[in-house]
């Protein structure tokens, strides 16, 4: 065990916590969305969190943890799925949620502090000038950018921009390195891709520059379908009308919506399945032109509701909110991450509906993915066991419906399983020691790790940390 | 023949033109590109150029031209390809270049009389809040807005866009009727369909509501490739990009970029095909990065040009400016258009190449249309005889290349080869006499035309007009 108490005078100045009850909320995040990583995640908790202000605390963190030999686990806002932000071996919390500025806005572009809340950012960016971020995750009200970046995907507005991982997606990121003297590195183009989506495995962001899209007041809407087909035709149309700003189309299946979007519940019929769609003002004309002619029934529109009050707005009941929803009034319920592949996609939603029927409730985002417009289906699932949990994800593999299992808290068994050599590398160069987030990247923790025996990684430091 | 002077004197206080030079110079668009159409069109003339400074006087010409059973011909600026703004049957050529105010401006849209020229539109939406039109065609420093709605099809933007046909591409239109007490009348959703590319047949358009996106400063790269598929796949995948945000990408093939773009060739090598961008800033790092990864080699970037004197804007290189910078230099040029639907739209670029090789040079827009990225072209035709140009779109469409025909002045021939049925029974509607552009709607003209007997429609009015 490292000396502590050495540690904290090391930081001495720089706001650190170590009351047990706060140490424990800022080391849990929203892993227990999974029944599986709730069994084994459960009783992770860090030794101490510690909150700088800006990125020379970032760095006397780094090297004093460096010297102690203390694990660091970056947390943002800690709303992450999957125990991203977790210390499976314990450690600093490192808190970046006070570095929280908005530093500069350009047309098309913005640059901030990590910690920022994406919301508030957004309020600032829209004041300024109109614009907002491309792309949130539907926990912007809560989350920050710099989570987003190392631990998200996509989101609200990747009908319109792609995922994360796209090029463009992100302009410009500030890292900090795990070192006897932490260097600050700034990447860009294909370097970004080293830190984007790597859980802070390999340094610590301080500063993002993201490209913005103009802000408009999108327009909340839901439109109801007796079939749920027909409901996946619609949206998929609706993301191919090149003329129609959207910014966010998913499809639920009935009666998921109307037993689960309780506060929208009085809008909504129970054998409909629903279309969630955001759309800009000065398209909602041709948005309704087009919708009556598929034959969809606009149930509830933001714009001419007489009474909002108590609405979550529309994208709060999309990506993970509809799990969230679920969950709330159904604890037995979780989810899985499920892609379609262009050009059978609509296909294979038909077939998977088929084959697995209201054991796995659909829900589907639009995005696009490569120039088309796909579903990913975020498509709850009434769990039962862990065998049949996996049972079932081998029923979507074998439809060719790749899974980005939600239930693993290790960067590949969520991803692509298989080693990143890029972030891997970047890894050995920027926490040679391997003290920055440890046991997420099993390229890292166990390099002969064998992903074909379909057995779940188990990280070591997992019992230690308890 | 109509009675010319008491026509005039009921228009007395509006102006009028008759000197016959200028009534010719305003009969005339850019229909000698095509030698078919020169070769038709020719001699075409109107009897004198009325131009109304607003709403009130087209009302008040178009119910005395009606009395007098005088044609009107709309002319906006007049720089159509097809004859569009030619007329045909004489009488009064509806100047509306002086109708040029933009009247409102909001996030998202521009509200705007016909013939405000779209760059100064452009203009003034930029200066008031950093807004531009979604789409122009590579006139916009020349065109009308109005000319563009009755008589384009898209252009700059189609890539992001879509085509103006695309729903949410025009908002809204207010027209007038030909009629003895003509009816203002605003048209949106789906009625826009009526008059939007009708080339004013069946209705004067007085104001326009359009769409905008954001205006930022475009940079104009061009990049280089040996092999000109090669440069066909790195604008195909660039339109795929979803996170770099582009407003024109164009590929023209080898020699012509050389030979033809003049100011610009001291850039260039004879043996490159050319891929011609504009690209948002803030998207630049992503492109460039991209365009290395895909081995295209920059020759010219607007941003870091040492001089930029002479050069026209690269979207003066694209569209329909290929084919003008082209028969400058070789007036034996003219061209086609041609679609190459998705997903095999690579394949059949490279078949077309194969077969007609140097006699039809590549020239290819990347597009929206229905959601995917395609090319829609705009070969270059080294003409030789009217009856191997009909050969040249026949080994098209026998290659499955649909060809939309820019040596047919009217509005079938030119497009789907089949009665639009709104335009003609909003036609029957709006100018029950016929009196509106006569002669390029051959359901009006000719019910029963046979468009498989693949004979060119020629409009008896035609002699009448000389
Ligand atoms: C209801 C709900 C809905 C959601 N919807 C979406 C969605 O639509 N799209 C989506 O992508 N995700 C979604 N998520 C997951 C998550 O909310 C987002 O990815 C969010 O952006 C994470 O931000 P955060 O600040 O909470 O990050 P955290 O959870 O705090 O961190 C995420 C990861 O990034 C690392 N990290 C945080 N800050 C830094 C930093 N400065 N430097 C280096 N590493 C860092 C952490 O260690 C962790 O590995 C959802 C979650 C919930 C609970
Ligand atoms: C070099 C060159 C490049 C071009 N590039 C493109 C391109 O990229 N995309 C594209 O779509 N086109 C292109 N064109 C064609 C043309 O320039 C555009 O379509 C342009 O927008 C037409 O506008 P205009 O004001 O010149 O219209 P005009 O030529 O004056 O008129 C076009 C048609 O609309 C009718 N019309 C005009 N005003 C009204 C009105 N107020 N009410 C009713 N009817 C009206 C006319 O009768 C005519 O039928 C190009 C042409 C040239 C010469």
């Amino acid at each position: 065990m490292a000396d502590l108490a050495k540690l904290k005078a090391d930081l001495a100045g720089i706001a650190i916590e170590d009351n047990p009850a706060i140490v424990k909320q800022k080391s849990r995040d929203f892993f227990w969305y999974s029944p599986v990583l709730k069994r084994q995640l459960d009783h992770v908790v860090g030794d101490l969190v510690v909150t700088p202000k800006d990125e020379a605390e970032v760095i006397r963190v780094l090297a004093a943890a460096h010297a102690h030999g203390v694990a660091v686990t970056p947390r943002g806002a800690g709303t992450g799925n999957y125990g991203q932000a977790m210390p499976l071996a314990g450690g600093i919390v490192l808190n970046l949620a006070e570095m929280n500025k908005v530093t500069a806005i350009a047309p098309g572009r913005v640059v901030a502090e990590p910690g920022v809340i994406m919301a508030k950012l957004d309020a600032e960016t829209r004041a300024h000038s109109g614009q907002e971020l491309r792309l949130h995750p539907s926990t912007a009200n809560t989350a920050s950018v710099g989570g987003f970046v190392a631990g998200g995907s996509g989101g609200v507005g990747s009908i319109r921009w792609g995922g994360l991982r796209d090029l463009g997606n992100v302009i410009r990121l500030r890292i900090v390195t795990m070192e006897a003297s932490p260097r600050t590195l700034e990447l860009s183009r294909f370097d970004l891709h080293k830190v984007s989506h790597a859980y802070g495995t390999n340094g610590i962001i301080t500063e993002v520059e993201m490209p913005l899209a103009p802000a408009y007041d999108w327009v909340d809407v839901l439109v109801g379908f007796d079939d749920w087909m027909d409901a996946v035709r619609y949206a998929d149309a609706l993301g191919n009308e090149d003329g129609i700003l959207t910014k966010e189309i998913a499809t639920v299946a009935a009666p998921a919506p109307f037993d689960y979007f309780l506060r929208h519940q009085k809008f909504l019929k129970r054998e409909q399945s629903v279309v969630i769609v955001m759309v800009a003002p000065h398209s909602l004309d041709a948005f309704l032109a087009f919708t009556g002619r598929e034959k969809g029934e606009i149930v509830f529109r933001a714009d001419t509701a007489q009474d909002l009050k108590g609405l979550p707005p529309a994208f709060e009941l999309a990506w993970n909110h509809t799990t969230l929803r679920a969950l709330r009034v159904d604890p037995s319920i979780t989810y899985l991450q499920v892609m379609y592949p262009f050009p059978d996609h609509q296909k294979k939603v038909a077939r998977m509906t088929e084959l697995l029927g209201d054991e796995v409730p659909g829900h589907l985002e639009f995005v696009r993915f490569d120039g088309k417009v796909i579903p990913m289906g975020l498509p709850m699932v009434r769990f039962s066991t862990e065998e049949r949990l996996d049972e079932i994800i081998r029923i979507h593999e074998e439809e060719g419906c790749p899974i980005f299992n939600p239930h693993r808290y290790t960067l590949e068994e969520g991803g692509m399983k298989q080693t990143d050599d890029v972030q891997l590398a970047f890894k050995r160069e920027a926490d040679p020691d391997g003290l920055l987030n440890p046991g997420k990247m099993i390229a890292w923790e166990d390099p002969n790790f064998d992903y074909r025996a379909k057995k779940t990684f188990l990280f070591p430091g997992l019992q230690a940390a308890g």
